[in-house]
């Protein structure tokens, strides 16, 4: 047997690993080592060279006794398919006779959620307990967990502790495991504007954020080029703004569907609706919405941001953004608010004689100011809370207590994360963890060596740090190359978000990840290699 | 009408362009920039806004009464289906009636190959004709080329100008085409060792070449790291040397279908199986062939090249060149020869007592050039061509007349091309196209603006540049990114390999290359998007 010693945190590992401690255990940690390969690495993890088999014919996964929630919970049945399918492959290949159990076998995984609500219909959010307990022994492994989320988080590294021996048998070691993750919101942000992103491409994704334990999908759904987003209330939206009104959209089933598939994998869809910057495409359906900008003393034709002196475009933001809180069930919506262009602003005579009424001289940030908040005010009406990126902070815009404020520019990320936490507010980074920016070579490792919490404050403040964002943004990627650009570049944040600080062994890291890409390329991921080398089961795919 | 001045040679372009010239032709130019995208651009190019409807029930590709092909020509027969598909979609989904025929009917094309051998059965090669004639009027087009390959050209030229009109019926525009590659050698390497690329992968990928004029696979089959070549001489090659001895392997009949699929394309294979160096996966299945290493006085039990002191290794040399010379068709064999690492040599006792004895003093690229002389001499009594790396030639070996000496590395590439084409060596250029290397944003732009000929030298040294080859090294590809890395980049380097020196606006190349990668997305290979926007046909695939 051997112990992680590196990875536990030492007060527990130094008690343990001595009670399961004997002989020759430098070999066996090497073969160990080859074949298991969690990822993200869990809090505090023991595993022994004592190895169960499971059959396909007689493992199963099933609700503990005990457990609060049974056979009606949906959320946990299909959870146990898809990972009783990530272990043995596709169901139908497999008989169902239960007759041969041998002594060596591990015959089921216990499900045991522990709270009285199980929360098997319900949404995870930023309070959601994601932490578990897996014990596996024979006869039986127990997953122990408040909640369905902490159930899928333990389900997952379940299927990891499973591998093939060298008759192609599944085993499983003897393992202890109590896990949690380190920070409360892990996401993925992904741009389907510059670059439709068809269902399949969404879908196939919160898969891979599941193997990786991410929970916040931020859906950076509409912006300049192109808006997908079928409005029920505005359906000139996106018939006027998406690339293709009937091709190139997401219909309120699609919408619904991307909510499902995540919150059974325990992902909170986060909606970004970005303004007033980042709208040129909601122009197209909506007359009047954005500024018209001045060559001189005529309109030029072309448009800015949304006009922020007219109170037609607070009345379309309360209709819209009324619209967007019930389709969206997560409490928090995104509010974008960067990179907001003045120049059209300063073009229009209408918004200087505003700016002179309003006493804001030439002061443009004041006017950016003046819109979000209102916009703030709308959006808390609905009784959303919501995320902005760093400039909306900047700005000195009045924001709500539970904002939570993303610090996306690599310039000065440490100050402004000191500035942020130091007003009180949460705040998430996304600033390191730029996916789209390739280059040549093994870039996850600079993902890897982030340590979000490196910037000077108190403890107070680094609690408000509660997480980060890994952003793969539209300009160059679409279905011919996302997944593969994404995964595993992005489980190197997965890890920094979830594991302990103190796991940074970049080898040991490699290692592990190696395996983990070609677990999920045997899922159907077609995650890129990290470097040369292998997989035993090579994408099949194109 | 209007006529692409800007492409077009001028002695042509001014003669015929005014013969055609009429009214209103500066808005048709812009409807037909945007529906017609030629890729690479023809050498000569004319069209007129006159179009014709294509009707995929009465719409065929025959062969013209006039040519030296007819239906038993395979090549041409599956030719003709393959673009047919491409034009239309799924033959079975349309009718064959051929009753209703209209006056603005494009009713055929006509191919006609004019020598009295089409070359049905051949393969080509270096001196193959690609040149062809296309001219689209009503009733029928006609595509003139001496042989298969030329009419290969052209078929994808063809394909090319079908557009979709506004309700979506297929139409091509009065055209006239005649066009000719600027360079004879358009290769793409691929390397199968650091990754194994299932056959798939590689199939997709010799389509995709097709799709852009190139005519060479250089098939970098072996390496370090693996040898999927299974040698029916040396079994234990790929047995020992493989990642796996049965799943990631080149099965005789895979190497044949691969070169089947590259003939039917016009693409020659020409393998690489590079010695000294870059040998480590051969080591493993034959005993001795490697140069033993040495830490002192004792062997470290590691292996460097070739051992080029035995006469055992000129043996084995013999014998696996004897098959590589009848498996591959190609009359180029690539022999390697780069980047031979001294230090295993210098390590070695025997070795250095052997260049004692053959007066080499220390300089160890004189054994290197000692063993490549030898393997060139093995190679040539085979009666093939060889190709080797630029360090053959940088080392003095003497080089038969027609060998093909390729040019890699970046730094002083001028000199180098100088040098080689000095000493009257036909050369290839890749050392500015290797594609694993990527950066963020659009480096197609810096592939396309090479300019292959821009060296001190005569004419008749500028003749001996005979192509170029854009390189994908395996380190950090496989099946799950391959494809969409490797194209639209790779399309830069086919237009500049293909089209005429003067070809050299980014803006038009742009324009054009966005709606190319579409075509092929539509046709099922995942290019990546150049930048912001979308396809009419999105990819279906993950």
């Amino acid at each position: 047997m051997y112990c992680l010693l590196k990875f536990a945190p030492l007060f527990l590992a130094v008690s343990v690993c001595h009670g399961w401690l004997f002989g020759d255990f430098v070999g066996k940690q090497k073969e160990l080592d080859d074949k298991i390969s969690l990822w993200p690495l869990p809090q505090k993890f023991q595993s022994s060279a004592v190895a169960f088999k499971l059959s396909p014919a007689s493992f199963q996964i099933v609700h503990a006794k005990e457990s609060s929630a049974g056979p009606s919970c949906s959320l946990l049945e299909n959870a146990f398919r898809r990972y009783f399918e990530y272990i043995f492959g596709d169901l139908k290949k497999h008989e169902k006779s239960r007759k041969k159990v041998f002594d060596s076998d591990l015959v089921e995984l216990k499900v045991w959620i522990t709270s009285s609500d199980p929360e098997c219909d319900g949404y995870p959010s930023l309070q959601t307990d994601e932490s578990y307990q897996l014990s596996v022994d024979e006869p039986s492994a127990v997953l122990k967990a408040a909640n369905v989320w902490g159930a899928l988080r333990g389900l997952e590294t379940f299927s990891q502790l499973v591998y093939e021996d060298y008759y192609g048998v599944n085993n499983i070691n003897k393992t202890d495991i109590s896990d949690f993750p380190r920070f409360a919101h892990r996401g993925i942000l992904l741009d389907s504007s510059r670059h439709f992103l068809p269902l399949k491409v969404i879908l196939a994704n919160l898969e891979a954020m599941a193997m990786n334990k991410f929970n916040v999908f931020h859906w950076h759904i509409v912006d300049d080029p192109s808006f997908p987003y079928i409005s029920r209330t505005f359906p000139e939206l996106s018939q006027k703004g998406a690339y293709h009104p009937f091709t190139h959209v997401y219909t309120p089933s699609d919408v619904k569907m991307v909510i499902e598939f995540a919150r059974m994998r325990g992902i909170r869809v986060i909606p970004e609706f970005d303004t007033p910057g980042h709208t040129q495409s909601w122009g197209n359906g909506i007359k009047d919405l954005l500024t018209p900008c001045f060559s001189g003393s005529t309109p030029s034709g072309t448009f800015g941001p949304v006009n922020p002196i007219l109170n037609s475009s607070y009345e379309f933001m309360t209709q819209f953004f009324k619209e967007i809180s019930m389709v969206f069930p997560d409490a928090y919506i995104h509010l974008g608010g960067d990179e907001v262009d003045f120049s059209c602003w300063k073009s229009n005579p209408d918004v200087r004689k505003f700016m002179e009424q309003q006493g804001f001289g030439t002061d443009y940030s004041k006017l950016e100011s003046f819109y979000i908040q209102r916009l703030l005010d709308i959006v808390a009406a609905t009784k959303k809370g919501y995320m902005v990126w760093q400039e909306v902070f900047d700005n000195g815009v009045k924001l709500k207590d539970d904002t939570v404020v993303e610090v996306w520019i690599g310039n000065k990320m440490e100050e402004e994360l000191q500035n942020v936490t130091g007003a009180g507010f949460t705040t998430i980074l996304s600033a390191p963890w730029y996916l789209d920016y390739i280059s040549y070579g093994q870039d996850w490792q600079r993902y890897y060596k982030v340590e979000p919490l490196n910037f000077p404050g108190t403890d107070a403040q680094k609690k408000l740090v509660i997480g980060g964002e890994a952003c793969l943004w539209g300009e160059y990627v679409d279905a011919t190359n996302l997944t593969p650009r994404l995964w595993p570049r992005a489980s190197a944040v997965a890890e920094r978000l979830w594991s302990d600080k103190s796991v940074t062994d970049v080898g040991n890291a490699y290692t592990r990840l190696v395996q983990h890409r070609c677990r999920m390329v045997k899922r159907g991921i077609p995650a890129e290699p990290l470097f040369v080398g292998h997989c035993r089961h090579e994408y099949k795919g194109l």
